[in-house]
């Protein structure tokens, strides 16, 4: 049989059968609608949209190829590789196969009756050897940078999408009540974070968690036990951990853990692209009061913020009275890491991607709205020592949140 | 204790008691000697390199920062975050903080005594709006496409670098050792995947396989059983299995392994940033003569390969015999892909990235030289039924190749 028929007749029911949710054509036109009008106020005629998470988003499948989203008409989906599953994995009506980049702007020709006058790009992200490749291809054109209207559209969720972040959680549950029963002392951070990967993966969590940036990875899961839970590392969160190496100076390493340390366990799951992200508190045996106390704070700061956390709410604002909060409970010197390396966030958007829009942070003045999700994380780190936090993710209500990532909150100590 | 003194004071013992191997200053000068001719050559008289695993080769840290390296005098390593702890990894000595790419200028001109007239970026990885920041910073400046002079440089790869892939090829044969005791009729793909990922973690597997690209992303290991062994997807390979959603359309999915499939399991390991890639064959009770017969052709392609391994052979030449002896072997329709979809490399190169220089593929004419990595891996494909193959890590050797992944090569029957 050759692949193109196989997966015409066969890859839909073998997909549906192990669970694949397509994206309905209806959630691909609301998404459509509401990406259309910043393209107008930002004067663009057209997308060509790359990046593979944008392009998921608004096509429906992650195949390899390009977009074109007009600013009125339909869209034009070109595939390099492999045509004929974008077909069953994407509802649009126009979907091509796309040879070589030299195609593009006849196939946009034909589709779109003309070349537009502009054309918005992810300029964010797009290596700037592609963006000379697109203004030698269509030459006449003026290209904008579309990468905040696109990150602004996704910044609301859809009741399908935080719909796959509930299940997202739901992996993460899973993974929260195994993980009592697998850690024990000797073993080592990465042992312990392997272990919970493979209890993830086996509920269907996909591995990679994304991230929009050219250096900052994903990468395996903080399990950060004693004197590592109070390193910095490059990467923009309170603590980073020791690490496998020079070229992985992050999340956790080699050490072996110990009974009566703090075990920080900082552990994101993947669900049909959408992201949860979570952080419990581990012991092996008693935590000292030091650790204990600490951990309360930052179940303090974590309630005050969504005591605060509804549509209109502005997002600096309630970091600023978390600034104030840890304070006022003695964490002015641990709060979101050691003194000169403090992080200036208390919570990120998630979705597609570890670090969408809203971030509650300094600098960050506008307001919640319904359908934003995003992960807050009160920590604090104590060099030399460790360090204690706890992190849900939620999704803003009508009036309020909705938690997604439904674990006990206590210490878990075994 | 502040952060800044316990990492100076213990953070390397901490690492070197873990196994921590930091990059020699030897190692990174031979490397700054290699890249000069190549930045020479193109006119480029410093470059600020940005992206992380260039910026590791050259520095021997992965904080976060950027490299100035003008070709004579010495680099300055520029860090964002975190200071100190790049101060303990890299052996350069001229490292300063960078608390805002303002400073950029200034601390080029303090260090190198001028700005550079004409300065090389990674053009093939760099986002246009970064780009645009340097353009802004540094208006008189001449900016060139630094990418291949980079490329070339890392190709060729140091004792030390080898040795590296050699225990990450040592992680993989721990795993296909213990992989005989964990597959059992009944068991999903994703989660005898997630199992050997476990265990390659446990040995130091660093978990991201790193790709140079903007949307071809390292993912969960390539298991596919029967049925999903025969579907293609979007990323350049034979076959990309069918994969847990829309959203992640490769790689192992929830589907069941039963007796008598072929199960290809395609599996990197990582050990301080360096990879071994590496694929082999199982089975639950006895396979079918059509797939164990595939098998042996692929086998003999991969001898054939490495037959012809040795300095100085032309890397278009060998993989168009490949394509021969596949056709005299019967198997011109599966021969890396099912026809219309056939990949065209028989090898890619391998490092601290998934795709480096050399290719051994159409197009692709250039020698091979000593000291290259590279993995080979012939793969047949039937769709709607499965697919077979081998891999193996290779380096170049004086007269041949030093196989990197010492795995047995029959098919391992369970």
């Amino acid at each position: 049989m050759n692949h193109e028929d196989w997966v015409r007749q066969e890859l839909r029911e073998l997909s549906r059968s192990l669970g694949f949710r397509y994206v309905p054509i209806e959630e691909i036109e609301n998404r459509l609608a509401r990406v259309r009008p910043g393209m107008r106020n930002q004067g663009i005629e057209a997308l060509l949209v790359v990046q593979k998470m944008n392009f998921y988003y608004l096509s429906g499948t992650a195949q390899d190829g390009l977009l074109f989203v007009p600013l009125e008409g339909r869209p034009l989906l070109m595939i390099r590789r492999e045509l004929e599953r974008a077909k069953v994995e994407s509802p649009m009506k126009d979907i091509v196969a796309l040879k070589s980049n030299r195609e593009i702007p006849s196939l946009i020709q034909t589709h779109f009756g003309r070349l537009p006058k502009s054309i918005g790009l992810e300029l964010d992200i797009l290596p700037v050897r592609d963006y000379f490749k697109f203004q030698e291809l269509l030459p006449g054109t003026n290209f904008v940078d579309a990468s905040s209207v696109l990150r602004e559209t996704r910044k609301i969720k859809s009741p399908f999408e935080t719909d796959l972040m509930r299940a997202a959680g739901e992996i993460g549950r899973k993974v929260y009540l195994e993980a009592r029963k697998v850690l024990k002392e000797g073993i080592t951070e990465i042992e312990f974070g392997g272990l919970l990967e493979a209890v993830a993966k086996k509920h269907g969590h996909e591995g990679l968690l994304r991230v929009r940036s050219l250096n900052y990875e994903a990468y395996t899961w903080h399990v950060l036990s004693g004197i590592c839970g109070g390193i910095v590392s490059q990467s923009d969160s309170p603590m980073g951990g020791l690490g496998l190496s020079p070229a992985f100076p992050v999340g956790a390493s080699l050490k072996v853990m110990r009974a009566h340390e703090p075990i920080l366990v900082d552990f994101g799951t993947c669900y049909h692209g959408y992201q949860a992200d979570e952080t419990r508190m581990f012991s092996i045996g008693e935590l000292g009061q030091k650790f204990i106390d600490a951990y309360h704070a930052c179940r303090e700061i974590h309630d005050a913020v969504l005591e605060e956390t509804r549509p209109g709410a502005d997002c600096e604002a309630i970091f600023l009275k978390t600034l104030q909060l840890a304070e006022k409970l003695g964490y002015k010197n641990s709060y979101l890491g050691p003194p000169g390396l403090q992080t200036r966030f208390i919570a990120h958007g998630i979705g597609l991607e570890l670090n969408e829009l809203p971030f509650i942070a300094q600098g960050q003045s506008y307001p919640l709205e319904k359908g934003m999700t995003f992960a807050v994380e009160p920590k604090m780190v104590f060099p030399g020592e460790g360090s204690v936090g706890i992190e849900n993710t939620v999704v803003v209500t009508q009036d309020g949140y909705e938690i997604l990532t439904p674990v006990e909150q206590d210490i878990i100590q075994v």
